[in-house]
């Protein structure tokens, strides 16, 4: 973008420098390979850039991980603090979320895909699944206050509802990629309107 | 079970020793490290059993991946196999199809659940993924004939319909435990009515 020979410029230019781009691709092959697959040096192959030049951002390859993870986890719970405007019954607070955390999904897809593949073996892991627990507990809240205003099925258990609803969003990682088209908004309205409302057509 | 010194029974008898034991500790080594990440030696070490005791069975790594991702393959097409049987409406036979994998996925855990992780990086991994395809392929024609015969909805597209379906049947491998007492039955019966029926109530 620059042929300043300015610093802060020309690394703003190089491709592989900035923070977003290392997060991107630190998200990327971790998911690929493993966190204790992946080192410093196979990210810097990647980028095509010196080792130094991702320890310029982070002091390590935790660090990295933990951004990566948090940027998933601060975009779905960006969307349980909005619910505050929320008005009305717990049902729409849950459709709301739903929405949200499609979008979340869709704009921060590597994030999201590496989130979702944590298993705990690090402090970094462990703290990443405590707040996943958190959100799920917050949706499982709603879901029981949705059935208690008589607005969801209370025949099934708060808990499974959770999870399948959230299966259902949660498994978009495996299919969506950006280039298909398929907006966030769109998607988000399928995937409400299957949970809440089902396949199934009506009879009149 | 047997003190007998005769071969056979003294091989039946030795936990470890036994096919289903040796695929299911496989199906889940590969799941863990990954399919490159595991040796015959990690295998024999966990199994607590001579490399020799697991070439008794199989002559490879790949033939062992290959039995257990065609165990969840084969009974997936098992349940397609039934729907020869089901007489009646396309949307009768999609019921049958997600009760009859629900049920699978339980009662095959590790082994679809390792499917379901599959990436095709070797002809056995390309072999499966198309069979996934094959079995999907079935699926969205299904939804199709029933959307054409105005039981599911028309205005969400086929595929994305089996990708929604399944995306919430597979997510039960992320939460399933056998121990929990939660029968397949019933698990097959929640996930059919929130996907063909929704989580909201109806108004009378």
């Amino acid at each position: 973008m620059t042929t300043s020979e300015n610093g802060k410029a020309r690394r703003r230019g190089r491709p592989g420098y900035d923070l977003e781009t290392l997060l991107k691709a630190a998200a990327e092959l971790f998911y690929e390979r493993g966190y204790d697959g992946t080192s410093i040096q196979d990210l810097a192959t990647r980028l095509g850039v010196a080792k130094s030049a991702i320890y310029h951002h982070v002091p390590s390859k935790e660090a990295l991980l933990s951004l990566a993870v948090d940027r998933a986890l601060d975009g779905l719970f960006a969307e349980v603090a909005k619910l505050e405007q929320v008005d009305g019954r717990a049902i729409d607070r849950i459709e709301h979320l739903v929405r949200g955390s499609v979008t979340v999904l869709v704009d921060e897809l590597p994030f999201v895909t590496l989130l979702l593949r944590v298993r705990g073996n690090t402090e970094t892991e462990r703290n990443a699944l405590a707040r996943r627990r958190e959100f799920d507990h917050l949706v499982t809240d709603l879901v029981a206050q949705a059935a208690a205003e008589g607005d969801l099925r209370a025949d099934i258990d708060p808990a499974m509802t959770t999870r399948l609803l959230f299966g259902m969003v949660n498994s978009i990682i495996e299919w969506y990629r950006p280039q298909g088209g398929l907006t966030s908004a769109d998607l988000a309205e399928t995937v409400a309107t299957v949970a809440f409302d089902g396949l199934r057509v009506r009879s009149a």
